[in-house]
């Protein structure tokens, strides 16, 4: 293909037109790696709340790339000086945050793989990519790994008001339809700055921050912890967590050649060298889907039965509450299910079963908000804030649920 | 006019149609009180700051009732009792809750009437024409004036969480492009319910409650009181202060009939009577302006100058200040100006002046926001929200402000 | 679950929200045959072009409901009778119209079924629910099958402007970005009428037909006909062909179960009883993508090569011509070809194959859109349109392609 | 104020925000002539018919100059060459081309002005600022007329397919909330390239440019030709005419300084020397809807009549018919109407009159829209689109209408 054809255009219902700028990120895009992205769904199992919620990883990525060019370019007009391979380095970056997610990312810790942070992932696919394309993609991984001298640009990827989130929160909330999840990234962009290598906004755009972070605490508890969402993601979680277990007794189980690897071995970080990461790499939501939709039918009735609620949405009843549930109450409906289905202890944990999820809207150790006020000093936002008390904000909250099967309801 | 030809439908690219639900309806839009409101701005003169923002009173009261057709057919969903003399009175409450309103209106106080508020003004509208409809507006002007027994009636016409509110945030959001002060009043109103009476917002609605009212914040600071709408509009106060007091001196100035008759007399509530009534209907953005336009050659030097300013969109300089500005800074900056276009002491301060803004996302001594929790009792907001701290928003921000002529820049 | 909690309402990022009018349909939309849908997407490949296209049969069938639900109302406001059972079996209608579609509908005729329509498969599939249901759709099902006297019924489920076109013209342009494929059903609605139980269209509308006709063709072809995603089609209808042949040959492919039953038997529609219907309600997607994912690595040349053109977007090339390609050319290509990868002739025709396609924006011989004019007589719109000889548009346009793999560009 | 205060940002609800490109564009949209735009409504009465359509020719002349820097972008990044001073030259001739602009138009010619087109005016403007400016809008003006070699630039701001109508059809979709009128800018200018000077759209953008022309004619028949709007235009026309023929008799009619001079003075091409054109340039919607405003209640029974009519949205009946209105009906109307207002024959002109309406989508006589075709060859759109018969749309529509009161009804 010849140069000017590589220089395409993407169409994305929020943005209008996606550029890829150069035929290096366009050899990006159409690696097999990237393209796996196509493949993982960026909300996981919020479609079963969501019905439009169907985007992917791929576009995702492809659109934080986007706001990352609106960012290099008002940075650049506010006589930021950024270097082109500093401005290709972001790009890469920024495509490549989250490539190391695999499908239902955080059902699949401890079942697919064994506590392997997805940008520890990420890195090890950089790292190859960086072998396959000579070394350009060098700058792009320091900066990425917080090593590069100028602070701002890991900013960029990787902060509390990074692209990242700019761009998810944004695209969340158009496909959902939580119309008041949405942001204006673009103006966000406009209000930021970059003061001795540090991204500050803009005191005068304090307001669009503050509305930012409720968005997102609004997404949190109306989307991405909805507990339909939840009980869902914990089912499958279930669901991998007893294949595995299934096979690792011998149980040969019909799925897909790369996920019967990683139910047959247990793959923590140490092992992701090349072999293994070309096998992650063919992992995706249909294998697992797929899998789980064979699975309705087999023998075990844990398996079978927990596979059914999720392909038929037919799931566990999740209760929330605001204190723990009692080891008491537990027992109680435990031995209830044991009897009605004959079940083992340790069968019916995956059947009834708690925990706790928490937000924080803000988060006060970690790097803050910078706003950059008249008098050009720089304060945390939290401080900054006249009236919303950030502080709050910053406190993480609780809460508590409960999962049990239907048939338990009134009990 | 055949009835069903009042039937109408209007187009509005906010929720695409609105209907008109009877004739009773359709001929109090169609009368000249109510046409008024065509010419009257919903924003004052915010389209200096935000071009895009010219929609008119007339357009957010067609809303209103709009949205409390969705409101109404929530409820009865919910199966809350709503008469259809009461659903009725409820959307010519809503309709003519803005009546009142002048060109203007926060400018127009202390100089085209003494101290009427517009609520007061939308009365004698009602009552005028209920006399008219023969008596058809007596339930709706009962709800509007909180004599009617079912509480939340009220509530959805005049509260923190009512129509008024929401479509005017909604519409100002989307004529400004201030996209992030949108907010769902499709989902607020989904979430709404009576309880003894009382119009409640169930439990999982509480994370759009808070974004509402972070929006509500935004669009204060970054659009009602924005610093250039502000000095524009206290400008256009200075002007018809001045013009009022010229006037009282015996001088005619150029302007309409019915302005010249409100620059001429001090009305105050009391004067309200129907004759003066009617002149008010008269008034619209429209005198002011072309008063404005004619002033800017006037022979007085302060109306003339102030009057450009208007017209040309050449305003005062605005400076925003967290402490009161001093007195020495207010009388250095006079003398110069004085000087330097022999000004009398009362003439120049026309030009130099100095104020303050307030403005709390919630108020906490005002009926509260109530929230319905699954336990099936009755929080405020500021008590159920987990985190938000609401408290925080119900405190009162203050922010002081300068005003003066460029000229003195640098001083 | 008792029966007010299945009143539920649903997040749609185009209408707003969704409402499931009564526990029977909430019942229908539970049933695994529609939660199926979940798991197919709506526009096939064409994610592979338009990144956002990732929305399911399930959404559009939901979509449709809700704009039959518009339907329904401004109907009886223009005081056509439609009763409860009429008003509930054209929500069931209009449902399940399109449940008997398979994953990648097009591409799976002669390979997965034979010749089968997938309407005559959502028949099966309302008979089958209706038996499970007691006979409830049995008026759906007469309506759909066009033996109700009230021909508009019909009409709003199946015709040339109908509710499935209206959303999915909507649906398709929001997802994919295409902006200007938007049509406004909104007013569409508001202009239908029954006259004599025909379907027709209010004078004034004509022009949003128009534009509804204009916007058709567009997404035709721009969207549903884009080279890219035809070729992928194309490809797609290959890959199952050639596995079918495999698999006819002996060769067992790894695959989910019910996949493999329609490799080995040839199914037509006289095979639609109920074992075989519950077989295929097993396929979806997800199905037909992991498979392709794990044929990449088979031995058969012809079967992998294909299948790793779909998995990493690395597809034939297309070209679109005026004329039909020759004979020459397409031998001359093959024998190319088949040189460079030493393949028999009856392989090179799965990389190198012709075509034509067609699209028609109006079909002048089914059934007409009907104008209802001022003077109450009706109309066909092509004769009614005073100017956009929409004759022309009647016309059907047939475009020519070849598709050839990259290496033989220039040739 | 320094030079970096003046690189403003504009928000926008249709492109989010707009970017003042340099000082000099700056200081053109501050001068008093510009800013009299915000003052003039984009649509004129339309308004009565959608309620949202308040923008103004200020918003819609500075959306014009965005998509104008969209389409240097573009071209640029096609490797079409402008040089600084044309890309200039292109903001400030697209920014300027209706500076010329009265207040309602069309109903003013023949009234305040004499046979003047507004083109004329706004060359008499942009010399008036060029000589102000000290010669810096030369180049700009030399392309406004046409008198520059590089004919494409003349295209971007006066052709079939310029930014003028892109933004305006864009825009007044928006306002309206006919939402089916909306036209995709974006992708039509991302498909404009340059061939030997002269401005074509690569063939792949031919659907976006019938959808453009299809858009265009909904909207001039659903929007700019509505029948209600069409009534109160030539209502307001009448009007002028009404106090022009007062004002010539000796009447001395309220209203403002310049609306009386145009009303005494019969002012011709010729006559648009500076004095003249200064007081064109107080001239706005104020002026005309305040003055009928007052003459609600003057003696004149025909310009009190018509006024009321305008300002209480109590038009006259409109009638749209396919013939010619025949002689005797319209004398029949007319004596029917002397008879009940003890009218002259000249005075019922003002209450009872016919006419006739024509619109074009496409001018086949005019310059053309160039396709470009894959070939390298280029077509007229007419020729190149394969089945929407462009040529039918570029004959044009005539429709009669008729008015006369309302109290006529039934005669």
């Amino acid at each position: 293909m010849n140069q000017i054809n590589k220089l395409k255009i993407l169409n994305d219902p929020i943005y209008g037109f996606i550029t890829i700028p150069n035929t290096l990120i366009y050899d990006l895009i159409q690696h097999p790696y990237f393209q796996r992205l196509r493949r993982i769904s960026q909300m996981g199992m919020s479609y079963l709340v969501y019905p439009g919620a169907h985007h992917t990883r791929f576009h995702h990525a492809l659109g934080c790339m986007h706001i990352m060019q609106k960012a290099v370019q008002t940075l650049r007009f506010k006589e930021v000086e950024i270097s082109e391979d500093e401005e290709n380095a972001l790009y890469i970056a920024i495509l490549l945050h989250d490539i190391g997610h695999g499908p239902f990312s955080h059902a699949m810790e401890h079942s697919i793989v064994e506590s392997v942070h997805h940008e520890e992932i990420s890195l090890f696919f950089m790292n190859e990519l960086n072998r396959e394309f000579d070394g350009k993609l060098s700058l792009a991984i320091q900066i990425f790994k917080g090593e590069y001298h100028r602070r701002f640009m890991l900013q960029l990827i990787s902060s509390q008001l990074d692209m990242d989130r700019m761009d998810y929160l944004k695209r969340d909330s158009f496909y959902t339809g939580v119309a008041e999840g949405n942001i204006n990234s673009e103006r966000l962009i406009q209000m930021m700055h970059v003061v001795d290598d540090v991204l500050v906004i803009e005191e005068k755009g304090i307001y669009s921050v503050e509305q930012f972070l409720v968005a997102r605490r609004l997404m949190y508890w109306q989307a991405y912890l909805h507990k339909t969402s939840l009980v869902a993601e914990l089912t499958l979680t279930k669901i991998l967590k007893r294949a595995k277990e299934l096979t690792q007794m011998g149980t040969m189980l019909p799925c897909s050649e790369p996920l019967q690897f990683f139910m047959q071995n247990k793959i923590d970080s140490s092992g992701f060298d090349n072999p293994n990461l070309k096998k992650f790499a063919l992992l995706d939501d249909f294998d697992i889907v797929s899998a789980i939709k064979s699975w309705q039918f087999h023998d075990d009735f844990v398996l079978s039965s927990l596979s059914k609620m999720i392909i038929n949405r037919d799931l566990l009843k999740i209760k929330m509450v605001t204190e723990k549930v009692s080891k008491e109450h537990m027992t109680d409906l435990k031995s209830k299910m044991m009897n009605l289905h004959n079940l083992s202890e340790k069968e019916v944990d995956y059947f009834i079963f708690k925990g706790k999820i928490k937000n924080q809207a803000y988060n006060k150790t970690g790097e803050p908000i910078h706003i950059y006020k008249k008098d050009k000093t720089i304060e945390d936002v939290v401080e900054a804030s006249d009236q919303l008390n950030l502080k709050a904000l910053s406190k993480p909250v609780t809460k508590y649920f409960i999962c049990f099967p239907k048939v338990l309801l009134g009990s």
